[in-house]
């Protein structure tokens, strides 16, 4: 029987990959005198990933990505003036609002009175602290985790830090990999809910098989029905 | 009687500082010919503070904010190839190896037989979680805490988490506004050991002011002796 629930927040509670790919599509315009956008996004994709094991994940990492990116596809000839407009598009990204998704603001409320809710994300930990204030949503988290990955190991220490037994745990999110796998593989249960945009690095080709514990819903309202029988 | 040992980690257990010094040095160098170099400091920290709440503490965001200042500091005429310079110097500091300071590979382990440590730093996760493991020091550690802020409720928040009396705690670090000051006005213990640099940011005219719990050393040796009269 469930009894502890818990949440991705990018693109689970609130909107995160739309804002990168806007910023993205005016990357992809700052530079268009230079290259196609199918070469930006592929020398940007390149150059993140190349860096991941240095800056990993968050805002800050994509714009020094953004920046190294732009001086490399213009072999240098992009002027300073370019850049500064490269740092003032992450400038924004850091400073957009927190927009929920729908039924975040209802339904998370309500699962609190029936569950111990953990909030378990990755990334940047000052920015995902300001997203969480923004949100509003902090108080009805028992405790909040911000980690530098999502995998097997963490989530156990996760859980044992918590006291939660796998059985009764579901991990609620929007990444397969990072949210439902690691997650399934310890003997928990996932439930996929995806967002419209998945960022490279986060997709998957193959879906998890059949799997007792797994679910997939489009929405968040779907999800209480299904804690039962999980 | 002291139970617990928090740990602060940059400039108290590894160097930090002189890594963040030497780097800046090589940037004024490289705005020599633009401006002097107490011009260039102080556009950089300028800088640093007006990106603090947006970017918090660590080197991706000290790395956004001397690309920002030296586009800035040369009216848009400094080149994207001393751009990619600057941002190269900062990705040095990041692969950067972790030094330990003096003492700490003996006292450490020996402190760890007789006291609960804990690790209390703040800035990047990332950064600080591969530091952590570089510095192979996590296994002396009851536990490992990355705050992005260190001050009396983040202090309060990890001490109960881990189920620590004030009473029983002390702090131990180099930056008397971010280790010491919170700690004492909780009502814990602090040891003051000085690094030789002292980031702007953290500096503190004022020394605490006599007080039974508060203790100065030069060097980490100094301290076994003084912990069972704190």
């Amino acid at each position: 029987m469930i009894r502890t629930i818990g949440f991705d927040a990018d693109d689970t509670l609130w909107h995160n990959e739309s804002i990168f790919d806007r910023a993205q599509q005016r990357y992809r315009q700052l530079l268009a005198r230079y290259h196609p956008a199918a070469e930006v996004d592929r020398m940007l994709f390149k150059t993140e990933m190349r860096n991941l094991p240095l800056y990993g994940y968050g805002v800050k990492g994509f714009m020094l990505s953004t920046v190294e990116s732009a001086i490399e596809l213009t072999q240098g000839a992009i002027s300073a003036q370019e850049i500064r407009e490269i740092v003032a598009l992450g400038q924004e990204m850091l400073a957009h609002p927190v927009e929920l998704l729908p039924g975040v603001a209802e339904i998370v409320p309500l699962l609190a009175r029936d569950y111990r809710l953990l909030l378990i994300t990755k990334g940047d930990l000052h920015h995902q602290e300001r997203k969480i204030a923004a949100s509003s949503l902090a108080r009805h988290f028992h405790a909040i985790e911000i980690l530098s990955e999502k995998d097997g190991a963490t989530y156990e220490r996760v859980l044992r830090r918590h006291g939660v037994a796998l059985e009764e745990f579901v991990m609620v999110g929007n990444s397969l990999k990072s949210d439902i796998l690691p997650v399934l593989e310890l003997g928990g249960a996932g439930v996929h809910i995806p967002y419209h945009i998945t960022w490279k690095h986060e997709q998957m080709t193959k879906l998890p098989r059949a799997h007792a514990r797994f679910r997939h819903v489009n929405r968040l309202a779907d999800l209480p029905p299904l804690l039962p029988g999980l």
